[in-house]
């Protein structure tokens, strides 16, 4: 028997890991009742000074996972593989990326959140598309699973319920930030979801939550071991994420942009990420495919249209326009754009309506930035730089302010290329 | 305008003082409801880690000390002085001070808090004289002042009502050992008791909630600076509690042994710190008097008298006697007893029902322990060093595992002579 404030002291003073009874009661009294959440804060708190080692974090994941249902995806047959991001501006790298795969012969279970912040979500995208919905039953998902091979949907209420719990107390109370938490929080929705096989995408950079390289390769490994000790082959790449990813930031745009993708046409970089991405989760399924043929044969267009229709949206009908768009930030000089910043294109979306500030706040499908030059091309002076989108107009002033000066550079020779991808975890 | 989130991790990740203003918003929403008690534990966990500076922990005791009345006690035309005590094993100098100094011309507002954990409170002590109460109102507690001189009384819910409720809170997130946040606790409700002038008692040593003499310091520092800030004249001696004050541990007994001590008879120990807190206050009073002549000549005896008849009290009536002796802790050699752990026998007078467990149990006005040696005497083998006494014998047992072999040390010589009081901060 223990009680939360031996346990709070414990973490607070680093006196010695919790065990694993230990925190199997802090669970139990937390989901009890017994274990208020201003004491479940302080913990958390005294946590994000002073970590979780490797067992604590076990334990403190396994305690997540089993709070709730574990999906059985085993009866399918074929291989289960899925990605998850950290979030990134301009990251419709999961729209692409699930077809494919599954076109490949793979399952693709992807539960996914909704967004938060100058990132967004991949629901909040694809909800842009007439008639989607993200909601499906856990029968309807493994049906979905077993026609298509890919389904994107939002995690059920029955899936490491206390992660969902944890993370409403995390929101409000600082203490998001810790990579133990981070990691646990991933890990026990993607373990429960039932896939046997997992690629992490950690982005770091101005417009990722990890901002320096080596916190993101700290989350990386943390989270590849949290899911090889719970029995799924999981690898991370550490991606950058200093400038959008593709042209367009916001939900219909970037559905557009996911569509091209998938038609062949998709610009260099997002193909880029894609490409290692697929590749990674192929060979975690043993599936030996190339992804560029899923591609140029039309495969992985077609497993997202029937992906999109099993959800009850329809591909064909146009996807939402914004009715106004405003052509912003002009080059100062002419030269080669060697900068555009994540993060302030990500909020400048953002405040157009893209993104939500609270979790009820609804998103406008049509609100978002397209980028009409990216680094490494040439632009002459005066020359704008982005557009931005939104129904109503009021929203340019804000979203204008988040576009400073120091938001591009321009300079007089192209800039270096440098891979997107910076690092390959438990590969 | 701010928000609690902001304000959390501006602590957390140390990047600047709150501002004044800061300070001022959170407590407004605290009281408010606006920011959670999980928001605020959050918070306090970080100035746990954090720490608050001189400037914060200003403006922080500023706000807790708004949150509620001031007293007044100007009115009375006499200087007041009143005395804390951090706590400790068998100190019960608050009985003989108060009165003490008040005989000697000043006036002495103590208003307590009840005991928790292994150190006893002033209040539980002087209930269990029959008769006597705790409760006054502001009003009978200034006529009371006017006419005796000295109150001892339980400190009224108008005064300092955020600590209160942060207290509480603390309490159960195992946030109540930092230094700032115990400094502001015990100096908001101080300054707002109205006295001009204070002098501390900060306990260091094994009985003594700081254990360590360097954190005792800085304790004592803190709240120092923090009483001048306030305009109250402050001074703190950080004294040893190694060993506990006096002979008797527990609530009647105490009180038994503070008589004793006003009528000339207390133990040397005891006598020592309460005559250089009773110097300490009656400098900062302005009031050249001879607290040793105070004792001789009767008047704080007779002041004592006063004080507890003032309060309902019988000072003639017998103190109640608990129905169970057990003499324990037999020297295991002859020799002269150099080490009595305070802590140890704190623990063991606590489970004998003299302290509580949780602030909503009531304490036995009888239990308690007498040392029946004190280090420096000579003891023979055999001879038992402890008397434990009880209402209920069954507290024995549990009492007694608090007092294992390490609870003393038997030396072939006297140990030498240590004063007290260690360090003397703000003369």
């Amino acid at each position: 028997m223990t009680d939360a404030v031996s346990l709070i002291k414990l973490k607070r003073d680093n006196d010695r890991p919790l065990t694993e009874e230990e925190i199997g009661w802090l669970f139990a009294a937390y989901a009890a009742g017994e274990v208020a959440d201003e004491q479940m804060a302080a913990l958390l708190m005294a946590v994000y000074f002073n970590g979780l080692c490797a067992a604590e974090l076990r334990a403190w994941t396994g305690q997540m996972i089993a709070s709730g249902e574990r999906l059985d995806l085993s009866r399918l047959g074929r291989p289960s593989v899925d990605k998850h991001s950290t979030g990134g501006v301009g990251d419709k790298v999961s729209l692409i990326l699930a077809p494919l795969v599954a076109s490949c012969g793979a399952v693709v279970p992807q539960l996914s959140g909704r967004g938060l912040g100058h990132t967004g979500g991949t629901l909040d995208k694809l909800e842009s598309i007439p008639g989607w919905r993200a909601g499906l039953s856990n029968e309807e998902l493994v049906a979905v699973l077993g026609r298509v091979g890919a389904v994107i949907a939002a995690a059920g209420a029955g899936l490491a319920p206390a992660d969902r719990r944890l993370y409403a107390l995390r929101d409000v109370t600082g203490t998001v930030e810790s990579i133990p938490l981070i990691a646990s929080s991933i890990m026990s929705k993607k373990i429960a979801e039932g896939t046997r096989a997992l690629v992490l995408d950690v982005k770091t950079g101005s417009g990722a939550f990890m901002r320096q390289r080596d916190r993101a390769v700290q989350l990386a490994r943390t989270m590849v071991a949290l899911g090889t000790e719970h029995g799924v082959r999981t690898r991370a790449v550490v991606t950058r994420m200093d400038a959008p990813l593709g042209r367009a930031v916001g939900n219909a745009v970037e559905v557009a942009e996911s569509v091209d993708a998938l038609r062949g046409a998709g610009p260099a970089d997002l193909m880029e990420v894609t490409y290692a991405l697929a590749r990674a989760m192929l060979e975690l399924a043993g599936i030996d495919a190339d992804p560029r043929q899923a591609i140029s044969s039309g495969r992985a267009l077609d497993t997202y249209h029937a992906m999109i229709r099993a959800q009850g949206g329809d591909p064909d009908a146009p996807l939402p326009e914004a009715r106004h768009r405003r052509e912003v930030l002009a080059a100062p000089a002419s030269g080669w754009l060697t900068r555009l910043d994540a993060l302030a294109v990500g909020v400048a979306a953002w405040r157009l309506g893209a993104g939500r500030a609270r979790k009820e706040d609804a998103v406008s499908p049509t609100a978002g930035v397209l980028c009409l030059a990216k680094p490494g091309e040439y632009v002459r002076a005066g020359q704008c730089i982005l557009e931005l989108r939104a129904d109503d107009p009021a929203r340019f002033a804000p979203a204008m302010e988040a576009l400073d000066a120091d938001v591009l550079t321009i300079g007089s020779a192209p800039p270096p290329e440098v891979p997107l991808v910076l690092d390959d975890v438990g590969a």
